[in-house]
């Protein structure tokens, strides 16, 4: 298990890379017919990771504590170099060759946080910026039941290159957790901010 | 204005893209020191497009119209090349040099759907997928008023080349329209479909 504090990480230094020199990342070209027959290019990245005869890159996992104290949500703390910074995710990662989506998340979760999860819900697949990118997940919500002993004190099993660092949040204030962190200089991820941002707007229009 | 079916659009062919030939999209290496001081490596994606001297990339509008059946959100069918198909997205486009973010949603709000907007809300930057790109938006919350007669019949200014369908759904039922139309074979953008998620949540744990 990999210890360390994910501010310490500093981007040294960018330089332009050519597809062909890439392990892990290329880009593409793609010719197309619009809606009235005009043939067009558009560019595109993607990832070099996705297996073979699937469509889905991976899993990202709201997974929820229920406790006597009410929700809580597992957030992460991660350094992200193409940003610079120390983002703020939900659990997330790759999928196997021949892996579930609910066997991802599960692995997962207990791989980067060692919570034992049972899956209540998945999402379509849902892509992450697609005039971009073909990048994409599967959206898994997991209950955490702490009634379960193997939870009360979670172990994760991280990589050496993995440092992230796990923490909860009670779900009915997680908008204003992560504006506040957003303010003490955190990056956040898209798909987290936005799910706080649809309980905001369900608040505000009292949509439950 | 383009008028066209978003899905009459088809993709061609697809080649791989050195850097070097790209206009719109890069690629990346960058040096960091993880947190325990070691040297590492790390690939990313990149747009050309980003204003010189900004950090934002674009903003993503959260349109809400007001009216006498209750609140309605305002979303889109685009072709999307890199995905393949026809995505349910928000109302969103590219900043303009110089231009503010309150600006850049109500442009582009008027330009893709007609509507004449209020800001009611922006939210911190948020990153699309941070351990692969750097692209990112603001989410920008708007309301429309329809006793504004200028959206009573409100005309798009579309580009040659856009083909964007623009419609509106009750925001009650925003979280099961998205996924009915999943299963209609429309790709969801996962920047909309996890605030329809938030929704859900919100309403599963009674959080407003």
């Amino acid at each position: 298990m990999s210890k360390g504090n994910p501010s310490d990480a500093k981007v040294i230094s960018y330089e332009d890379l050519e597809s062909r020199n890439a392990k892990w990342v290329k880009l593409g070209k793609i010719k197309y017919t619009d809606p009235k027959g005009v043939t067009r290019d558009w560019e595109m990245a993607s990832r070099k990771t996705r297996i073979e005869g699937t469509k889905i890159d991976g899993v990202g996992i709201i997974a929820i504590i229920e406790n006597s104290k009410g929700p809580e949500i597992v957030l992460q703390k991660q350094f992200r170099a193409p940003v610079g910074g120390v983002c703020i995710e939900m659990p997330a990662g790759l999928i196997d060759p021949n892996e579930s989506i609910e066997t991802c998340a599960l692995r997962e979760l207990k791989e980067e946080t060692g919570y034992i999860g049972k899956v209540l819900h998945t999402s379509p697949i849902v892509y992450n910026d697609p005039g971009f990118t073909n990048t994409n997940l599967i959206l898994v919500t997991v209950e955490i039941d702490m009634k379960d002993e193997r939870n009360i004190n979670p172990k994760p099993a991280l990589e050496e290159s993995e440092f992230i660092e796990t923490f909860t949040v009670p779900l009915a204030n997680f908008p204003e957790e992560l504006i506040k962190l957003d303010k003490e200089g955190y990056l956040l991820d898209a798909r987290l901010q936005n799910v706080a941002h649809g309980i905001t707007i369900a608040r505000q229009f009292r949509l439950s």
